[in-house]
């Protein structure tokens, strides 16, 4: 996923704050999300669950910058009953600026409970899934 | 309502990013209404109201920066009805560096609908009220 | 220029929080200048100028919400020698969600005071401003 | 240090957006280096050093939610020649909510290249330190 950077994302020191870099990553969450079919709001509305980040690991290698054209590039590195977890690279062009590990706990919305992925999104990231 | 600067309020320009000025002016509104008495997420559940921005005029006159330490000024210079206007200053020491009026409409929540302000906070209000 | 509505641009009400519209602007003028062939980066290094907002006059006409495709449409309402109005819009499809005008003042940067916009942009923009 | 959760850090979850845990983190540090006599911006100007995070270990056991009153407890957890581990939690009153372990670097502002730490940092920083 392309992100580029803009004047809000970047801070004093002339470069992208640090938190900013998991907004990036949000987003690109959501959008492989919404490749494989699922729109988070909907997923709220009709199963009555929702993701929730459980922990991130984060490692900054080099900083972005106002303008530049970054790649957030996604794979899923695990997947459990309740859980998964996302691996995240930050690219400018060949360059690595960014890596994550992000968490990800399914809960029930309402009690705010861990609760089974659903069935028909377990299918479909068992193809994505890389194995650990 | 003192305000501190700090970098994830900054952009690559070195000043404080445009759109932040209004987040500070929101922490300040919603002091302002606790300094009252009310909750903003208290008046939801219990009067199923809330208040939205229908509108802001903001004039930028000098840049604020990492570090300053900035007093937002608010007052009520307006009441009616079903919304208020609030006139907000953000000074560093005697300078005004932002001037904004921000108009809030009352809304019923559920149905997102103008509705008058609860009897309880028009009365609290009028005291604060300064005539146009 | 389309924008997508993610969880950092919403806040607990479920709608965009009202700042962030303004980024959205921000990101849509980046665009337009890019488009037309300037970096505001570049501009900064080579010509020692810059652009800052120095107006907002904005309105909220309804709200928008988590995993709404918007579309900001910008143009130039005017263009004077040290400054330029933006008009923009913000619509989910043909519904128009907010409006602002925004004005904007070229810098020499270093100074911070107003400067002429340099006469290759000047010669750029007259060929987009729209009769006010 | 207090935080108080404004409109701005939450999302259409309700709660406070992931990223945004970082901001309080951040305020934190920058709020136990100033009271220890040291502001970013003149460590910067005077030095010509400054600090960049280079890792971020985070665990987010419950959810902040609007208008909760929360309190960062930071403490440096690890001191080396050019590094810094800052140890950070964030509370709702007896109840943790987010534990963060924060690497930062000292870096030579011009050349973005690591660098020892100032003398007078070090010496006030070994009061603070907890041995690992």
């Amino acid at each position: 996923m392309p992100v580029r950077v803009y004047y809000e994302d970047t801070d004093a020191a002339g470069v992208v704050y640090y938190a900013n870099y998991l907004r990036f990553c949000e987003r690109a969450r959501t959008e492989w999300l919404r490749a494989l079919g699922f729109e988070q709001q909907a997923l709220l509305a009709a199963e009555g669950v929702g993701f929730v980040v459980r922990s991130v690991r984060a490692d900054y290698l080099s900083p972005a910058r106002l303008d530049d054209g970054l790649t957030v590039v996604s794979s899923l590195a695990g997947l459990r009953r309740a859980s998964l977890d996302f691996r995240q690279e930050i690219m400018r062009d060949d360059e690595r600026l960014f890596v994550a590990h992000v968490v990800l706990a399914c809960v029930d919305w309402r009690r705010q409970r861990p609760v089974a992925i659903p069935a028909a999104m377990q299918q479909r990231f068992q193809t994505y899934a890389i194995p650990a």
